[in-house]
């Protein structure tokens, strides 16, 4: 049953829906917490006396409960998340359930939904980038000493040492979580009471949905629509700039760890094989970080371009957005454990790294002395030049 | 068992693998095919003798009889078909099995593997885009005579009609269906026997697979591995295209349809309603049409990321790029089911659609009649837009 | 004159170039500022005496001047405006001039100059923000209290007015705001002393150079490298952010002031006409404003793909953003301007917005009023939809 | 003076006209042609008589010869190519001129001369491509017989040669060549007579037109205008696969040009230095031709989202597309010769090379050898790689 009346062809319902109904399922738990505000406010207004209030907050939050056990269904037919659980309250509570969905839109459950969601997994992401950090922290330590050759238009330029290294990407990362927690701060709007975008024709208690749901303030109506895709972009943006430094970071260790350099080795635990040649050790984890950093660019991009060139107010393009975070957050969580594993497990070849650290790095030390010796920078710079030409 | 020999750290594992093994399901038959080929030439090198090769193919025979009732099974830890297929063989043929993959590598499977899926596909995109043309057809058919107005600058500008519009789609499809056999064609160059891109220490008849397997020529080994991501998105252009004038038939008729147009309606049954406003009559199908454009674009510019500043050569970044081209073919697919529907289900409002036609429409005959008369264009068009000031 | 020694081949050195000698010249005055700063610290740490110190800054703040008139010159054969103003230095000053370069690299000239350049820029574009709301809420104020039809799915939803479609721009240009002051903070930090990306064999006071250019923090030398294009695409996700909401803007007024709803009315002074339609009053400056959109999209875009892949360290790829930069924000501002110009110029048909206002807006209050007198909220609104079918 | 009689406020004329007044330049010569069959039609239809005909063509081929010379200006006021032309004819035969523009829209004149200069340019491209080619086979000539490690994974994996590196690109530069030429052909088709999108209220003769500037055959009026962006974006897309090789070009030459490889080396003419650095050759041209890629990639993904989600018909918004082609088509024609200019001078060092055919590449022949002597490969594969662990 949905929440209108007709019926609908067939093709039309399943191509609509996709597979919305399954993504939903990670939504169930906000659009129920957003109910119980949403109850306590028709409560406040009146609408539910006390008994019809905490008989629908039994209900809900026994969905709460089965869907954390991944036991709460949403079938095809339902659409989405909002309508499951409706019907699911209906069913239980007859008539009381058909007044839950009073002075209220599916269009503000959604975005209240998403947004709930984006902060607790903006959270996440946060969590495992201070693991990430402290895998670094431990390369650092294990090896900070160690120079290597500091590379230039991919070529040897001048000394770096593994701390250096590792201090870029703590700091990078550092500047990651920043820009998360902002993105979080930012979006922790209340789309609560907003009605279908334009405001209900009721005194909605905006201020107590937005307090009950701990947002941070309480949002535009119109602007709660307009945001669709704009937040999403930022979120993904944030989660872009984390896979900026992995893809970075794996780009380097591919590289070092290459038969022409092996500055580091990565244990075969963490390795793949090949079909066809018996001395492969493939850094595949490493290769599968760097090609999702472009899965997660597109994400955004894609974002970006579906409410662009549309007037104000909801599309059912938007729905489309929902499945690009839920894999998005998953690939970035994925991709920082896989980084943070092979840091944890990466070897650094002293030897072979001090064996590459040849005369032309020290080019610029050896024209410093001669400058000091008072020959200005312009000319020793000349100077150590023909030795290398 | 992989077709490698160590054991691999279980994240590593499951986050290499990702959803590829899922995925591949629809990989099987077209591998299938290829193994055959190959074990048919390994008969030609005297590695098998009729018997064997009799007895291997027909047990790929049965994989892709299992496969085509879905009942032949790809496991996580398998990571991909080919590894299921050969671990298949080898359980029902002992060490004759084994023997396959000789004078193989599985870079050249998976890409042998798409281009057999892409050319069947591309072959069902363009059978789906000649019901469309035929469904634009049918519109014009029985609409074509009523006249709409023609806007520029979403602007009335001059007489236009419901012929004339879709004749501008018949034409568009007519070139995306051009541009896709031209990919399809492109795209026609057999990887097999090309090794895991370097060729191999062995003479294997190229020539022989390509004919076998119905390829147009033999393609260059390095090139095989580097056309990846290239020809990936070489298709997903193409599907684009046909996106690009779904996406602006969507439009058009999703504001040609609205309250303040009504040139045209949409039957109850192909629109969906409103969770809180009963008068709601919402055309979700093409607003998801129009959103999945972007989608689709998207995934283009995915593939155009993954291999960029990659040195020659097969990298696992490229894995990445099989899911993209399902889901892409899948929605694409879809779309244009979904605008072949509305499109046989349309009415077009002739009376309001007459009415619309105001007088400004013919501002430009006007002028034209004036010039005829005598008056040089540029006098006669300002004489005219004196009426409109 | 370059700053290395040796002839090459013309083509090379004009392709490698590009307009970067053009571009840069907006550049000059940001990297005599970090000159001087460099300067400072070179006499601090006695390569330079006083004197030499004092002529030095003279000469560069005389580029300053120069520059601010234009009248400062870039060659293209001395690549960019760092080797310009040292040529310059040295024209000036001979053997003296050939020390401003020690302890320095062109690699972080650049982004330091880059750095101390968006940060202008940024709160450039800030303030025509905050000009931009005083527009909206000069709409607000002269036709505030309008209705207009609220739109879902381009269809009459439910009553909107003139002063919820402000105030949801304003609110959202606050949060632009609130994005670029992050942005600004965000990138903060000073490259200076960070020498190519691995620190100099000297002692490098980096605080004090970074407190000379104001900076509010040193940045690892590594990262200062691996930072350019992330950075630079954050900007340009700034920029994009406020273009989000043009676009929105820009959309609805085209829509709304077009022959079928004439909620709005353009001023014949901001639109164009057609070379052969007598009638037209086009909203180009409108369009150009919306399709900007795509550009500043695409610029971003471009910028994560530019070091996407790449190991650690500079690449000359790097230098192909900064035109980037320069042109986003340019259009950027342009586009401000443009929308609050029409802002201020446009005006509200009150009548035909209240013409406008149909019935079918108001099936949710309608439905409210069943459900208040006791018909569960799902019933009433069954029985309002009856009407509308 | 405009096409159009009003004044229009100074900053939306700057802000709408761009600098398309500066890129149009290249487009004076197409309209010019364009203009010449539109004149013939009109005498062909008794709008013009022969003597008229005579004097509006040689103020047209008077402006051709001014163009070639850099002598035609078009003043920023004037908007566009079309309206110069236009006024310079009127200002030279007075109300003759005027009357030139007759059953005619700037709308179909931008898209003819954007057609024209497309199909010049495409085949201006594949010219330089077939110089590329006759590069690669030079190095294939010098060099081919060198063996070289081939990789996988950024690893060693088999022997391979320069000559199956140089055919790996010669066949997809064959391939860029097809695609070209495919695209050449699928925008052949004539907007002329096509009016603002609608046709015109006249008999025009629009094979005449089509024949006269030698298109393949006539587009259907609002296809016309919708197929803009979309032909950009596959022109776009045609460079793009150009550049997707020369790519991969460049990062092959820059890592194994490096100091950890030495394959190849580059003279220093077409090297550059370090402004630090004494030692630093390095290989600027190819790291800017590989940032390319993204610029490139960047355009074709603008063109794309311009027209998205827009109702058919023109919008201004499609103006902003012109830039786009020009400097595409000028970038990518540098890069092909950049390219080929780093081929004929690049040197390859056999014997770095041969020394770094280590074992390892000659794994998958050991474990054949083992295989032939009857040992089934997966058996063979797992002893030989017993070596390597």
């Amino acid at each position: 049953m949905k929440m209108w009346s007709w019926n609908v062809d067939k093709f039309v319902e399943e191509f609509t829906v996709g597979d919305d109904y399954i993504v939903d399922k990670l939504f169930v738990k906000y659009d129920c917490k957003a109910s119980i505000a949403h109850v306590e406010m028709l409560y406040k207004m009146n609408v539910l006396n006390k008994e019809e209030k905490e008989k629908i907050i039994a209900v809900l939050e026994e969905i709460i409960e089965l869907s954390s056990k991944g036991k709460f269904e949403i079938k095809m037919e339902e659409e989405d998340c909002h309508t499951a659980i409706e019907n699911y309250v209906i069913k239980k509570l007859g008539d009381l359930g058909k007044k839950m969905h009073m002075f209220r839109s599916r269009n503000e459950q959604i975005v209240t939904a998403i947004r709930l969601y984006c902060k607790e997994e903006i959270e996440g992401v946060i969590n495992l980038l201070k693991e990430l950090v402290s895998s670094l922290k431990h390369v650092k330590k294990k090896y900070g000493d160690v120079k290597i050759p500091g590379y230039t238009h991919t070529r040897k330029a001048m000394p770096s040492s593994i701390a250096l290294w590792c201090e870029s990407f703590i700091e990078s990362m550092k500047d990651n979580i920043k820009l998360l927690k902002f993105i979080a701060n930012l979006i922790d709007k209340s789309p609560a009471g907003s009605g279908a975008g334009y405001g209900l024709p009721a005194s909605i208690d905006r201020k107590f949905l937005s307090s009950e749901l701990g947002f941070k303030s309480v949002q535009n109506p119109l602007y709660v629509q307009n945001s669709r895709t704009k937040f999403e972009a930022d979120v993904l943006h944030g989660l872009w700039h984390v896979m900026f430094d992995l893809n970075k970071i794996a780009s380097d260790i591919i590289l070092f760890s290459s038969d022409n350099f092996k500055y580091f080795s990565l244990p075969k635990n963490i390795c793949t094989g090949s079909s066809i040649m018996p001395h492969k050790r493939n850094p595949d984890v490493l290769e599968i970080v760097r090609g999702n950093y472009h899965i997660i660019k597109s994400y955004e991009d894609c974002m970006k371009g579906i409410s662009a060139n549309l007037i104000s107010g909801y599309h059912r393009d938007f729905q489309l957005t929902k499945k690009f975070l839920v894999k998005g957050f998953k690939i970035v969580k994925n991709c920082i454990n896989a980084v943070s594993l092979v840091l944890r497990n990466i070897e650094v070849n002293s030897k072979l790294c001090k064996k590459d650290m040849s005369k032309e790095l020290f080019s610029v030390e050896k024209s410093y002395k001669l400058a000091v010796r008072g020959i200005p920078f312009r000319d020793a710079h000349k100077i150590v030049s023909l030795e290398f030409s």
